[in-house]
């Protein structure tokens, strides 16, 4: 086995979008293990939104990366040394780690990884793990949907989603969504059965909020933020509940926007905003997990993967997701598994 | 009987600081009564933060007063004429009416108020009614406070305000007001019992919140908005709750301000976020004003009112609630009920 590793490591906290110098990608000898943790070659790595948060130093819900340390990410991959008994050699986990080919890991970072026959390993790692059960959590416990409402989700052919939406349905709701084209809008009314999709390339986000929300907006599952969130929240109903769970138009802006400016709606429409981060929901995700399979399992909900490959991309890739140029969960293989070349 | 009223009605919509030319203080023949209706001598009127809204047309939670139409007022009276059984002559009334000497009333504008043997009327209404029941609700519905929480108030000298932050030293929180002047800040903290008070007129709120919550804030119950808002809103700690009641420093704006620049704080720190408007509660008042009243007698919540006198000053009255020149709940005596003049 090598000693080395390849690894991406922050080198300067990025103004706008992510330049190729802002990290460094090299080859470095193996990190050492300590008592009782372990090291992982690393398979899949996924690239989510969040990576740019953690390479900011704006006021963050985790420490920002410090510069010059390995880029953090969300990664699956399998055990191949260990001083940790209940991380045995072979064990495939997922959890945080690095932007690298191996990583070392403390138990509590990581989780061994069930396989589910029936699903291939990308979209159990993909999209249908902290992916899906963002969308679970977010969706079910802030904004309590109910049949006959009708929810509102940006970023819908993205990987939470367009999972959100889904759920939507599950729940009798009216939903809109609203993505980036003509094929993404297609997608997510002809496959993923949305009512409709606002194509906010091409189109105006309030003419057609209007035309598709004859009865306001009870819900908004936000991704986006901007102005398409200041349009969907300036349209809800009295007592309207809001999910903030990301906003990735905003995470290379240079300068902080202010608030949206359909703030007041709060008040005069009583609405509920709450963010979240999915971490905070670590105990009850057997509850998600179990629905969220059932559910794929009965062809209910569908899920994407925009798998790419080589851990030299992870940068351009990354870039993809802030310009929608992904279509689906954006994963990178890192190396296949064992058996799954 | 007199067979004219006095009643101010509204001319123009208001740019920035209401004008005295926005109003007409006329005298007109009294409104005929229909079919179940009553005709209410007007005692107190309530001179409240959202008058200003609904002068305005801006999106809000009831339709603005028309130009032309009697200003909307919150009012407290006594029925001396009557087309309805439920409403005898001589019954004490309070809810919905208008700024004048007398209003026509339908049954559900109004109830019968309950006097309150050893609190006196203008504590009743002005302090312990719906003023109090806000306090009542918008605190300990959305904030949820658990001892030893730390709680900013803004508007802390403030009608409901004051109630908020005596309730929250009940439930054990720390708790800390914001307040225009020292002879406030210093009733707030001598006489009602709160922690600490900040003079936003002659401190640096941030820097004193700093020092005075040195855990945080887990709660805010927003009376103010803009710069204090956001102040408070960027010290919340994780899971915080955010009870927005009013944001009077803005109501008089000519130009739209965005919402607050700590935003994404929602997102980073999991916040809730809620707006609400007294009435949506009315099925409750009752659970409120038991328990309320209970404080009151045994000494654990005080009010302060700040009677003004004559329907003519209501303006000139009003004014002064949104430059802070008003000290504890403000109610104009339009004329003193029978027996308590």
């Amino acid at each position: 086995m090598t000693n080395q590793r390849h690894v991406w490591r922050l080198r300067a906290r990025p103004e706008g979008t992510i330049k190729d110098s802002d990290l460094d990608y090299m080859a470095e000898p193996m990190p050492a293990m300590g008592d009782g943790q372990a090291l992982v070659e690393v398979n899949y790595l996924s690239l989510d939104p969040t990576n740019r948060i953690w390479m900011s130093d704006m006021d963050q819900y985790m420490p920002p990366v410090e510069l010059g340390d390995m880029m953090r990410g969300v990664i699956a991959g399998t055990v191949t040394r260990s001083n940790n008994p209940d991380l045995p050699i072979g064990t495939m986990v997922s959890g945080l780690g690095g932007f690298a080919s191996h990583v070392v890991v403390d138990p509590g970072m990581v989780n061994a990884v069930r396989q589910v026959p029936g699903i291939p390993f990308a979209d159990l790692f993909g999209s249908l793990g902290s992916t899906a059960v963002t969308a679970y959590f977010g969706l079910l416990d802030i904004c309590d949907p109910k049949p006959g409402e009708t929810l509102v989700v940006s970023g819908a052919a993205g990987a939470v989603g367009s999972i959100v939406g889904q759920i939507g349905k599950i729940k009798g709701c009216h939903v809109v969504g609203i993505a980036g084209g003509a094929d993404k809008c297609r997608w997510v009314v002809d496959e993923l059965g949305f009512d409709a999709c606002i194509d906010y390339k091409s189109e105006d986000v309030g003419a057609r909020l209007d035309a598709l929300c004859p009865n306001g907006i009870d819900m908004n599952f936000e991704n986006v933020g901007g102005d398409i969130m200041d349009a969907v929240m300036m349209r809800m109903n009295n007592h309207g509940r809001m999910s903030l769970c990301g906003m990735i138009s905003t995470y290379n802006d240079t300068t902080p926007r202010g608030g949206p400016a359909a703030w007041p709606a709060i008040l005069m429409h009583r609405l509920k905003v709450q963010g979240f981060i999915i971490t905070d929901y670590a105990p009850r995700f057997g509850e998600a997990i179990a629905a969220l399979a059932g559910w794929w399992m009965g062809g209910q909900i569908k899920t994407k993967v925009d798998l790419r490959h080589g851990l030299e991309n992870a940068i351009i890739t990354l870039r993809d997701l802030y310009s929608g140029g992904n279509f689906g969960k954006l994963l990178l293989e890192v190396k296949a598994p064992d058996g799954q070349a």
